[in-house]
């Protein structure tokens, strides 16, 4: 009945593996699972033709949200499937008050998280130490993940920190900029003719027992669950930056929402353990109607492409976590023109955020809400910059 | 006497500027002199043609390190001219252990601090807060700065968060992703055609009110000393990640030196302070021989040229901060070739470190001193990281 091999973890060692972790469960039927790896998410709608991920289940939430003594995404340790993992100083990003930028869009305020300060540069860092520690924790040979850019990038270095092999299947038209960064690990870069086309690759290699960091399923589910979990841990520090007062309206960038689906759980945590009341609106910025078109009634396993220069959050595809996250705190997807983005990376920078494209566009997502009256001006936007200005490649004195 | 005019403070808020700050001091002649701006550095020595930098004066130091209630460079607040200055969260970079590194080395311990991770992406980060509130302080027209990159992309972001106007002074080698960077915030970028003509462009515009980030003297004198002092907080930084039985010696990329300065004051202040009995030796790595040539009793007056792909920390010419800083910590500096660098460069991302070229010489740097028996195995190595591995530019799939 499995869609894919489930490995138990046999180091139970509870200062590593979390001894409150007890399973796992589909986040769209809700089917308890043992602790285990679902790269093809839950057995059962899979086997229904409407794959979903599953996400780890605890017996018991923390007391504390942040451990004072520890800085970095080690201060949630006790929110996470592993306590300890391969860490590159990963977390404890800024969040900074934009008030000049929220006085000049007519916002009570905007705060800026700015996870460009993570060891590679992006969110994705703190996926990559949970999932390469999970890989090493069941002796995989490898690991294995398709990926535009930013997070293979980030797996690579953590791979290389574990001293873990790793292979990244990219399309033709991945930036030099990440062909460098991923190369110079040792990491193998494997090219294939496009996304479909990578996902076969990974799945081909997650059956010669490399483990699978993101999907390979079409439609596609989440990245590895044990990865994806570590996404909370910005809602924690968000949360602690912010104070649950103005955790109003975030601003995702968005294209098959671990981010997003990350944020939710942190949030829905938080809400369950009694430290917020309600959970924030999240907002997934798209640069194409994909995800707009799910919540407009269109289906999940369809094809929605576009183009676009904002390649951190392309792709044709929609999971079932960006969509639920989205309808449970109340969010929406907004779709974003590529000419008005980049007109916001200059506004941006010219209030001290030099951010990637992608990440340029929540602005613009939020610029595009209040015109339509979406949101309310007393509120405060958080914009979650997923990544800084120099991921954007240059040619011929621009970014493509 | 002065060589330039002094403009004095006006806020005097204690929550402000410092109300320790007692004045300014030579650093080679040590004349005291009122709090103020000296771009060129002490008028003796400058009348005397042996430019020095001035460095601030306290009246008393902190009783502890860091304050607990903060992070960032606000920690070390109460060791700073300003206490509260244009912040963008810079600081609290990660400090990590690089054990199997250290161990492929034959070294005892190797500590990367990753300064990539502020801001604008290096250490620069530190020096511009404060000097961008210095010049907002004295009411200047705008902020000028000469600059081969870094310290361009970080006063530009800066300067926009505090609503001044900038103008960066650099040569027609300055890389596209520089120039994007500088631009993109609305800094104009004024191109000179060589180092010394930089630095005629910015004392004309210092004439005509624009504030002076860094050196227009030949021979040269450091950075703005408020600025300058921020990188002080790198020493705490270090001493409160390793304790001060791990701060044995200290690798730092190195052009004009005021990390370099910036470090040894930290650690000075720390001794002066009770908080350690000895300084870490301050290992400037270089590119060709220029410091080295110093040391070995050539002109601090001459000019040194070279030709390296190490951008960052090129330059012909030597202040007396880098050889002082040198010498007071009984360290040295060390001379790396290119091609052992760009190894070097894979290496670290090998084991799980992406960084500028020009902060991977620090490892070849001490891969030389371990080749010449002129470090302890047993000691504990510190790599400063300036800048992450996506500052150099790709030409053809290679850094150039
Ligand atoms: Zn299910
Ligand atoms: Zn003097």
């Amino acid at each position: 009945m499995m869609g894919a091999p489930v490995r138990t973890s046999e180091r139970r060692d509870p200062d590593v593996i979390n001894p409150w972790l007890t399973g796992f469960s589909c986040i769209r039927c809700q089917m308890e699972l043992p602790v285990g790896d679902y790269p093809e998410g839950c057995p059962i709608c899979l086997s229904r033709g409407t794959p979903a991920s599953v996400r780890p289940v605890y017996g018991r939430l923390p007391d504390v949200v942040g451990n004072p003594q520890k800085r970095g995404m080690a201060r949630y340790a006790d929110w996470l499937p592993y306590r300890q993992w391969t860490s590159l100083g990963e977390g404890s990003t800024s969040c900074i008050s934009a008030q000049p930028l929220a006085d000049h869009m007519g916002m009570a305020g905007i705060f800026i998280k700015n996870e460009g300060q993570n060891p590679s540069g992006s969110h994705k860092d703190r996926v990559s130490g949970l999932t390469v520690t999970r890989a090493c924790d069941v002796g995989a040979r490898g690991i294995v993940a398709a990926s535009s850019g930013n997070a293979g990038a980030s797996l690579a270095l953590y791979a290389a920190a574990a001293g873990l092999r790793c292979s990244i299947v990219a399309t033709p038209a991945l930036q030099p900029l990440h062909r460098r960064a991923i190369t110079a690990t040792g990491a193998r870069l494997i090219t294939a003719g496009d996304s479909l086309e990578r996902w076969k690759t990974v799945e081909r290699m997650a059956r010669e027992g490399w483990f699978p960091a993101t999907n390979y399923l079409a439609p596609p589910v989440g990245s590895n669950a044990f990865g994806v979990e570590g996404l909370k841990t910005l809602a924690f520090e968000l949360f602690e930056d912010l104070g649950a007062e103005r955790l109003d309206a975030i601003f995702v960038p968005t294209s098959r929402g671990d981010l997003l689906w990350g944020l939710f759980q942190g949030f829905h945590q938080l809400r369950e353990a009694g430290f917020i009341a309600t959970l924030p609106r999240l907002f997934a910025i798209e640069p194409f109607p994909r995800i707009s078109r799910i919540l407009a009634g269109e289906s999940l396993d369809g094809s929605y492409p576009g183009s676009t220069s904002l390649y951190s959050i392309a792709g044709s595809t929609v999971t079932y976590q960006a969509v639920e996250a989205i309808r449970r705190s109340h969010g929406d997807a907004v779709t974003v023109v590529d000419a008005d983005v980049h007109r916001d990376f200059e506004l941006l920078a010219q209030y001290g955020f030099y951010l990637e494209l992608s990440s340029a566009a929540t602005l613009t997502g939020l610029r595009t809400l209040i015109e339509h009256g979406a949101i309310a001006r007393e509120s405060c936007a958080v914009l979650i910059a997923t990544s800084h200005g120099y991921k954007d490649q240059i040619v011929d004195g621009a970014a493509r």
